[in-house]
């Protein structure tokens, strides 16, 4: 029984972690989606931990061999306390691989039982990240082709009077 | 008629920025430059949206088909309401590349019908960045060379304290 | 009048390039496909550049603004011959930006009354080649999603053997 | 079962590859070490398929759940033939990544049941490759310390002339 | 006599700061470390200038040529004060090389005189950040083998709670 | 007394190596060019080594410490018999980036005692490379502003034709 976890923000979900989630889940016996409690970005964030699994949750609704998780702290730590030996991460675009070899570097390093793979995200969803998603979901942008269902609904409960903004007049005409 | 909007912080100009709407200027009927109101960058900046569209008319006040705008919220909006088509973006170095490749995916997918066109800065502003441009003129630091006279006026006056400071000793040599 | 110059090797024209022309020819009032005969490659070569003509022709035939033509030694020379002021290229992944930028400096060295803009590919042919194309055709592998059928038609015509021993078993199995 | 394919030249295997087929060979129930025989890479070859073979598996030979093939053709068609539905590859430096991003979708788009993952070697192997080994070797110089000994001794015998004549006098010396 | 300046935050030295300060004085005549008074990341520092300093001096003990200093505003300015010609700057992966060469650019244009010269650290170094480090021991993790001794004490007085809360239980275990 | 080598092919100088050699003059006591003897290249070399020593020397006249040598075989041997421990590499583009890092823990890896310090060419020539100056000429193309003028005599007297050619009619035209 091999699990791989895959860590993340997930602030929220876009197609392009469900795509790399997907296609780990095709690979590994399972796979826990562990959301990452992050002490100093708190403030910028838009759903809370809870918010977030929740909507990871119907996302991945029909996998059935993904599981949802969350840590603070490290994460060579927290796979240590689970127990499980493999790290997924998704690749997109060039800046992404810079910061996960450095990360990957750093994991081995404080757990050298565990080990990193990739994977890469389907061409279609390479430009796509989640403080995107953020920010076009606040001016009332349409997100609905680049994440699930579940992470649409709870961005447009978030920004509820930006998409009426919208459909008074769009920004940036008056 | 085709118009181009190149859009952008500009706090201030920069001749990296002046270079890329020259080109533009030879390549296309008019070009429009267009400054972005950032609302999360605001208390960051030097200039405000105001006197950074003043600097910018000055700087391009030779070129007859170079207009000035503002927008706020997402530039595929801006686009769709000025009935503009196409996007040109100046590419310096690598990090711009990333970025821009995304922002360019993005604004395609949020607006179709407008297209993102690259132009690429001479190589001797290849290293030239407003951000760089802001640091060495708050320390009193010459940048005469790397802006327009009338961004580098501005930021004269901008932090005449500094520059004051200067001539009677350098910073770091006390 | 803008004529836009969109040079290149094209043996055999990509999915890829088909929608950087495709959007070029949105922008600019002409295009013209021109195919460069590279006396360093002859013999590595698949298609003649006649037969490369012809098959950009027959995959550009829906669009009116889009013309053909065939240019050997300098790029610089070709767009003063021509009297073009603009040169389109597409970009892909990261090694092409590097390529590109170097090729448009050194082109702006050469004829500084041209400019070279780039166009992004779609996001699903950002890893499409010719190179590619065409060592998976010569295995006698699907081509038919990744370039156009003009081209799909002529890579089956040149390695018809390999797709007919394709049939009776698959390279790699025996 | 989830049996990984780690498919490549080997010409001949380094420390680099080992260390990345013995963190597969940790994360997934087997792995086959797949040769790759290239047709046009054919003449400057240090060593034959059969010889690389050889090596791969005295390198290996601790490792119970590794085994040894050869393919030719198309990765994608060798994996469909065998069922194996896992990619190994190993991420180096940048330049292997544009490469090997642009392989893996390819083989997803030729077999989209195949998935690729990526696993780093180690920092101090960051910088390795066959083709470095095979120019050192050459020249007589010392790669004990960066392949595995059966490919130094392998190096060692086909390149005896140069390693004895470094014995009287180093290369660039004279 | 060439003295060559090795500026940086240093907040810690890291063993990756440490192994180009070493190559850095077998090359040069005498290396002076200057530690940027930065005012921007004022408060999100963990060490103040002098102890920075007093970390380095302990670690660089054992270099005779090695000596250390502070300076605040731009370098530029702090080597024309200083009189030396030549700033040293470690190389790692790719994201310093792009930002390295954005800053040597910049040095050069406001001080002609100064040349920058960059050094790679070690391969086992490349992914290791006082960055990376500080966030490590913030959450109790062990950095002992990438830091210096004299970093590593001073992050364990720094970080005492939770290292001992680590001792009870590991953070993300809960 | 610290010599550095610049190993090369030189095949011709151009400004932007120029440019380095110069920079490294200043930093140095002295500086010999190596020009490297590239037995794989062989027959797609324009200029044998004794002539491209001679042009390097033409161009380097005025620089009194900088000197030439020759060298085959491996770097790492010629800087043991030589005794220098300094090797000076310029850094231009991305793809430069990662081969010389390859290169320099090569190198480091083989000999220990020798360092490799990369120098950034000047902004104007970063997209300056030999290849493309040699392509350029041999289409009688202009390469007196990227070149020093021993380099551009050289060119002229081996690509004559070419030139009298382009008097005629220029390339690409008929």
């Amino acid at each position: 029984m091999q699990e791989a976890v895959c860590p993340g923000s997930f602030d929220p979900i876009t197609n392009g972690h469900l795509d790399v989630i997907t296609r780990a889940s095709r690979i590994f016996d399972s796979v826990c989606v562990a959301v990452m409690e992050n002490r100093s970005k708190r403030g910028s964030e838009v759903f809370t931990v809870d918010e977030r699994i929740a909507i990871i949750r119907e996302a991945t609704g029909h996998l059935p061999n993904v599981t949802t998780d969350r840590f603070h702290g490290l994460l060579a730590d927290y796979m240590a306390a689970r127990g499980s030996k493999v790290i997924v991460r998704g690749l997109r675009a060039l800046s992404d691989f810079e910061y996960e070899l450095q990360m990957a570097h750093l994991n081995r390093q404080l757990n050298p039982s565990v080990e990193t793979v990739f994977i890469m995200a389907a061409a279609r969803w390479q430009f796509v990240s989640s403080s995107m998603v953020r920010e076009i979901a606040s001016y009332g942008g349409d997100v609905s082709k680049i994440v699930p269902p579940a992470s649409a609904a709870a961005l447009q409960s978030r920004f509820p009077a930006m998409a009426q903004g919208r459909q008074k007049g769009a920004p940036g005409r008056g």
